[in-house]
């Protein structure tokens, strides 16, 4: 453990809104109320595609890595001093490079050309490993003692697993879950062994006091700047695939779950500096359509309305997509701007639909999501009914997190032979 | 669906231990009794690393498909008549391509330069979908219409959800359980919609009889030609890493845990035809390590025996590995030969030792496993200690499957305070 913090250095920070700047790690919103992102865009005028690479690979140009051009710090082992161990260390040198899969089985269902990001495969089960490991390196190369974060779903337990996955050249992780916990999500996050501290009090609240800038701990929460460095990655990913493919340099939409609106924020920074450094043409640019849940939904309302700002859900609202529900989302406006800037939407898709789509996804193309992931296919549906996706456009839609830490048994028990009538049944099943 | 099965041209199987050949799907088991693998000598004569590739990918050429060359079937989209869909389909086009993460925050504990293969990393969180994506594949290339397993767990999960993946191209999944299958262990299964039967009666015999020649399912039961096919891709992928990585062309080691001992075979294979390529010198064959759960551990007794064969054990026992449980392994003789050609060994570890392997694995290293994974990590330590691994010796332990899908909740809760205490805490906890 590095004791003392050391200076790093990052890009400056950016109001989107505004244009104000600010220093990193002082301050993480702008003094105009908006959440503030890495200037990255000098780098992104020189940016090209990275090499080729070769086969699997196990060194630190894997996943996020990958894009360390576009990122406001190295991979983990990098050093204050700019030398670095040669091999990457731990579970955050594994995130990102998630599949895109083509799922052509859905295509009539969805009414377009569907593609598949799948993000459950980043090692503890969700998008959030981008920023968490970002962080991580962040806070190890800073000297950062803690990494803390505000959650008790898949960013806890992926800041809890990449804090431990460096070691004792890392931070200690530091979640900071609601008073009243469930005993099955705190087990996802205890086996990591971080500390955790139940908070009282406006979760809302806690979620702005922890970014205050004196903090002694390193706070990564959902629409950050360094976790929205890290998630610009699942963009990048995508439109270097469909350009390394060759028939087109990215998708015509990107459809995306939104809760904080840090993954929105996060692909549409990564759009804007593609276009910078000529890599994406302008009528190339990705509409960005993202999904809330109708039973709360402040973003898509303020869409529909045409407001400039988002008005703060009722808090009491339920729904199966319970990870995305958020009501007053830290990044609410910024993710507005992303889906009218590409020529997107805000939209919002109700509990029987996400059901829907969430067995769908298992039962006709073989993935297993949380229900918060399945409102992006039931977005898509949406979107193609009324004609803002048509039938020949190629479309992402990015399944966020898995459905495997929350598998509900139920229903009828299947049919029940005895071993000596597996013959006949056998040839019965195929007629 | 195609429903008139069409003739695939796939390698001659062959036996490794009496040379006898045979016709592919006609059988697959040996008449001398030993299982039967494909014979893909020739090819592995002419192979050589495939061309780097390009990114973050969503072609056909991604994971286990890379290795087409070694396989007895193209990727899901090729066709009996040799034309392809140039677009990958489903699931079971992104199976492979896992992480090897450099684990140096274990090297103390483990006593060597350890390496962890995320298998977790899969769509359906193991190794199976390797096998599984290429007995679909064979399934919807040869039009038949079912595709089936004997498993309760991991393999069943990944047969149901690489079927499904293929939509109305592939197969149905048939999926045959245990007559007293938990609740929970179905509802992962049933999420897919297989069909699936519950058979009461001796499922060992169950096993066997499903891959009688006449079955008109096509059974990728654990160590089928076709699933030990797709799993010899997990060897390949270790050893271009490193072989790109540019130190050496493979590790000292691989530890696997076995069950059936299907891994191990395919392990095993993937290692000969990568020395008949000349891509690994006799010198550079990495020892193969089989590590089982002591409480039923039959292959590692005739290792430590010197016995040519294993005795079955005692159906009885409980462990915490309970998916590699396996008194009876059906590859259990080759699985051992394995062992033995490559210098390895097979060994057993206690329930105590997998369980505190698996809360290491989780809080030094952030890697959320199966206690039947962990098993890995205490094999290595028992070799470390008893001298057959060296403090510099590179050792790959293959992480099997992930951990998501059993968290059990206990422990004390953790710390309770209110907001307003929240500044003072955190400057108590970085103090």
């Amino acid at each position: 453990m590095t004791a003392t913090p050391s200076a790093v250095a990052t890009p400056d920070l950016t109001c989107y809104r505004c244009g104000a700047t600010a220093a990193f790690p002082d301050r993480k919103r702008c003094e105009c109320g908006e959440p503030l992102w890495f200037d990255t865009d000098d780098a992104a005028a020189d940016f090209s595609w990275p090499e080729q690479r070769a086969g699997p690979r196990s060194d630190a140009g894997r996943g996020v890595w990958r894009y360390a051009d576009l990122l406001p710090v190295g991979p983990p082992g990098d050093t204050a001093e700019g030398t670095r161990e040669p091999e990457p260390a731990g579970v955050a040198a594994a995130a990102g490079d998630t599949p895109l899969v083509r799922a052509a089985g859905l295509d009539a269902d969805a009414g377009c050309r569907l593609w598949l990001k799948d993000e459950t495969a980043n090692l503890t089960g969700s998008f959030k490993d981008r920023g968490s490991a970002v962080g991580a390196a962040w806070a190890a190369a800073a000297g950062r003692e803690w990494l803390g974060t505000v959650s008790h779903g898949n960013m806890a337990v992926s800041v809890a697993a990449n804090a431990a996955g460096l070691g004792g050249d890392g931070p200690n992780a530091l979640v900071l879950v609601p008073d009243d916990i469930s005993a099955e999500r705190l087990a996802a996050i205890d086996q990591y062994d971080p500390a955790v501290l139940r908070v009282a009090g406006d979760y809302g609240r806690l979620y702005y006091e922890t970014l205050a800038a004196d903090a002694p701990v390193a706070f990564v929460n959902s629409d950050t700047p360094l976790r929205v460095a890290g998630q610009k990655t699942t963009a990048l990913e995508i439109c270097e695939a469909f350009e390394r493919d060759g028939a087109a340099s990215a998708p015509d939409a990107i459809v995306l779950p939104v809760s904080s609106g840090g993954h929105a924020s996060a692909v549409w920074k990564a759009l804007r500096e593609l276009r910078a450094a000529g890599l994406l043409g302008e009528a190339d640019l990705p509409r960005l359509y993202l999904v809330q849940a109708a039973a709360c939904a402040p973003i898509a309302a303020a869409y529909r309305e045409g407001a400039d700002d988002v008005t703060a859900a009722d808090e009491t609202a339920e729904t199966v997509a319970y990870s995305i529900a958020n009501p007053d989302p830290p990044s609410e406006t910024r993710a507005l701007a992303a889906a009218r800037e590409t020529g997107g939407a805000v939209l919002s898709v109700p509990d029987d639909e996400i059901r829907d789509a969430k067995a769908s996804l298992a039962a006709e193309a073989g993935f297993c999501v949380e229900p918060a992931s399945a409102t992006a296919l039931a977005g898509v549906r949406r979107l193609s009914d009324r004609g803002d996706l048509a039938a020949d456009d190629e479309v992402v839609a990015v399944l966020t997190g898995t459905g495997f830490r929350e598998l509900s048994a139920g229903g009828e028990p299947p049919e029940a032979i005895g071993l000596d009538d597996l013959p006949e049944r056998l040839r019965s099943l195929t007629g």
